[in-house]
This record gives structure tokens, C-alpha cells and sequence, in this order.
């Protein structure tokens, strides 16, 4: 089983690709995707669900990983937890995901989701950690 | 503002219609939910994103503590944690959700989401705890 | 290096024994133990910290999985999250921790931390979720 | 009832006494304390147990939000999740903790450990992020 890189783990994942996620930057642990807010994404007060903001957090935490992997390793996400501060303003939103350690077979990181396109503490929308687990697969 | 009731929860939120959730119970802080995987839901691998699982279990927990509310109480997701323990055998999948304790403003729930049509230990794919927040906003 | 008994696990650790946790059940993935809460375990409002409480959580699911571990593999926390429900109203507290899945280099557990000395749902003060991860060592 | 200060916080909890935790900074919405590791805070493999690290992670996010109260508020850990990334490599540790929002009934915070006495990437011990519940209590 050939491994993907990290740019494909966006490109060959359907559900990213509904979601219309950006990829922005991808490389040494860091990883930073946009993408806009739609109507069919939201849950029934009318804001964006905590599911479309934790999936694009989540992604990118797997990304940052996936730019640190040699051939033949996996990454899957164990777990993550989101925090959810506020709804977001403007219907686009970024997140910025690093990897805080690449261990032999567990890597930790950890993602912000922001309305807009600046990093603005008071347009922060969501945090997220995440445990993934490596496997060498080929 | 009217506040909705736990069943508009759910056909009032397009994401949750996209995904073609399907309320089975929800009453005295218990919501069961059932849905089927589509190859628009997937990761890199071919199996259902972790974001799908998780918002199917986070609104189930969202629904257990709607059935608790009172006309006017209004509740949100603070935060969640999803484990994910193995890939789905099975295209079908359903939540159950338990609202543990309903407090003035907060609420704790957990939910499980298992592979196929019941609740075999060895079926069970991802499991969630999340944290909402009660208001009076009526 | 020799690798630890799921028992030893607790005998050795000098926190665990500082805290007086006694090992009620330790088997096939299940371990159950209890404490007293005493003078010098709390927060500036009297009650017992979240610390102590989490710390005796996260043993028991330590030792949920070491009670499935072969002679010479090792297991660690990678990550736990610790809710809390309410305050205790008795001195003493249990625990009953459970691997819900237990991989080749992962596993999963739960517990449920309960005031008294019977799983009431309205005595439930606290609940764990965490991931560890599987080494072979010797 | 008498609220006490995000200070007091720290001196009237006899676990934190007993962990011997030193407030160093204490303002704004940033919490910085630091403590010695002591042999009777190990685990069995003899590391500091994790559940030492969690105490003063939640405490310093404890003291995060409340350093942002009034006279009459309250605050109190709702949940936290924490993530272990290394073993420490020196007996000191220390944390920062910064209260990420204050809401009117819910505050989201964050908090790193290191070890050591400075903040070094290689020597972050371990990541936490706490919701925690105000309310008005006098």
C-alpha cells in the first residue's frame, strides 16, 4: 500500500473536498487551510456547526503531521477535544494547526480556527488538540 | 426569540440534514440517532471522516439536553472530545446519547457511535464527552 | 528492564500511595479503587482538587489496560479529559475504570468517579477519557 | 459568602500547599506559577505522575480567569483535557496559563508546562485546556 503525501490527504478526501477547504501552507509540522461557510453547513440557530470547524481543525492537525512523515508511515487521528468561544463573524474562516511532537508512534498537536483572514484573539472561534497515532505501513 | 424544540434541533439544522441524520428517540435526556455513510463523508483512507462521526454525536448530545429544557432555556456546545477507536464494517451507523447531569447553566453529556444497528462492545467506533452551556434567552 | 505488574503499577507509584488508593479489582481490562478524601487533597472552596480526583481516574484506566498487557510491553498516558459534575458529599470516593479498546500500540479507556461507595447517578462526581499508548520494552 | 482573590485561590487550597506551588505572575488573564518535582509525586516508572502536572496546569487556569473577576464572582473547573508529551529532564517545572475568553457564565482557557525555567519547545511537558463555569455568588 503506497502512503499519501500530505497534500493528498486534503485532495483525496471527499468530505474536505465538499467542504471546499484551501490549502494555504504545508510544510515542517505546520499546516494552514481557509475555507468559506456555507448554508448547508450550519446547525439550527443559523451559525456554522461545531462539526465543520472541528472536521477543518482536525484535518489540518492531521496535515501537520503528514508533513513531518517519511514514506511508507500513516498518521490517524486517536482523539481530539474543541473548545468553542464564539460564532464567527464573517464567513470565512482559517485555522492554523502545529504540531507540538512527533514522537515514534504518537504525535501531538494542536489547531485555531479564526473567522476572517487575520489571527485576531477576539476573532478566535474554536481551539483543538489532538493525540494521532503513526504506523509504518509499506 | 423562540426558542426551538430538541426535535427542530435537528430538522432545523441543514448540516444535520446534509447528513441525513435520523432522529430514533429523544425524550428525558436521551437521544438516539441513526445515519448512513456516503462517499461524499470520507477521509484520505476511504473511511468516514472523524468530523462526521463527531457531529453526529455531539448533536445527539446537544438533542439529550434540548429534551431536558424548558420553554425559553436555550443550550450550546462549549466543548467536546471524540475518541476514535476503529473504522466502521458497516455503512449504517447510530449514536446514543445520555445527558449525565443538567445543571442551571451547564450540562454534561457522552455519547457512542457504533457500526451497524446495535450496541456490540466490538462495534463501537467513536465515543464523545462534551460540555454545553445553558441559557435563558426568552 | 523489567516490565511492571497492572498491581505493581500502583504498589510502585509514590503518589498513588500518598493519596491511599486502594486496589479493589484488577482484571481483564476492568480496575476498580477507592480513597479517602482527606485535609490536605483540596482547593480554596473546601472540596477535593480536580487534581486528586483526576489523578485517581487516570491510574485506574492505567491499570484497566496494564491488566491486559503481556509480560515485557509497557503503557503510558498520551492524553486524558476529566469533567466534573459535582461535589462530593462523602469522604469517600470510588473509582471504576474500563478499556474499551485495547490495540496493538493504543488503547482507549473510561472511568467514572463516584461518591460513597455505590454507582449512583446522582453521586457521579467526575468521568475520564483517555488514550495510552503500547510500547514493547524487554 | 466572601469571593476570594485569583491569590488567595492559591494559598487557601492545601493541595496546592502541599504541591508547593509558586505563583509568579498573576494578572490580566495570565497565570505563571512554578513547583519542585519530590519523590513522593511519581508514578511507577519514575516519572512525576501526570496527574501532578494536570493539578498545576488547572490551578494556574484557574487563576488565569480568576484574575479577570469581580468582587462576588466565582469560577470553578467545569473540564479539562490534558496531553503528555515528554518525561521532564529536570526536578523544576513551571506553567503558563492564559484565560483565552471570559464569557458572562463560562471562561475557556489554555495552559503549557515546561521543564525547567524556560520556555523551550523541546522541554514543553505538557498541554491543557479548561472550561470553567462563573457565576455570581454574593
Amino acid at each position: 500500500m503506497k502512503t499519501l503525501t500530505a497534500r493528498e490527504m486534503f485532495t483525496k478526501a471527499s468530505f474536505i473536498q465538499w467542504m471546499g477547504i484551501e490549502l494555504q501552507e504545508l510544510e515542517n509540522g505546520v499546516c494552514r487551510a481557509s475555507m468559506k461557510i456555507r448554508s448547508d453547513m450550519l446547525q439550527h440557530d443559523g451559525f456554522v456547526h461545531a462539526g465543520i470547524l472541528t472536521t477543518l481543525a482536525d484535518h489540518c492537525c492531521g496535515g501537520s503531521v503528514g508533513s513531518l512523515l517519511k514514506p511508507g508511515e500513516h498518521v490517524l487521528t486517536a482523539e481530539f477535544k474543541s473548545s468553542f468561544l464564539r460564532a464567527a463573524t464573517s464567513p470565512e474562516v482559517f485555522c492554523i494547526a502545529v504540531c507540538l511532537k512527533r514522537g515514534k508512534s504518537a504525535a501531538f498537536t494542536e489547531a485555531k480556527v479564526y473567522s476572517g483572514k487575520e489571527m485576531k484573539d477576539d476573532q478566535l472561534l474554536a481551539t483543538l488538540s489532538s493525540t494521532l497515532v503513526i504506523r509504518v505501513i509499506a
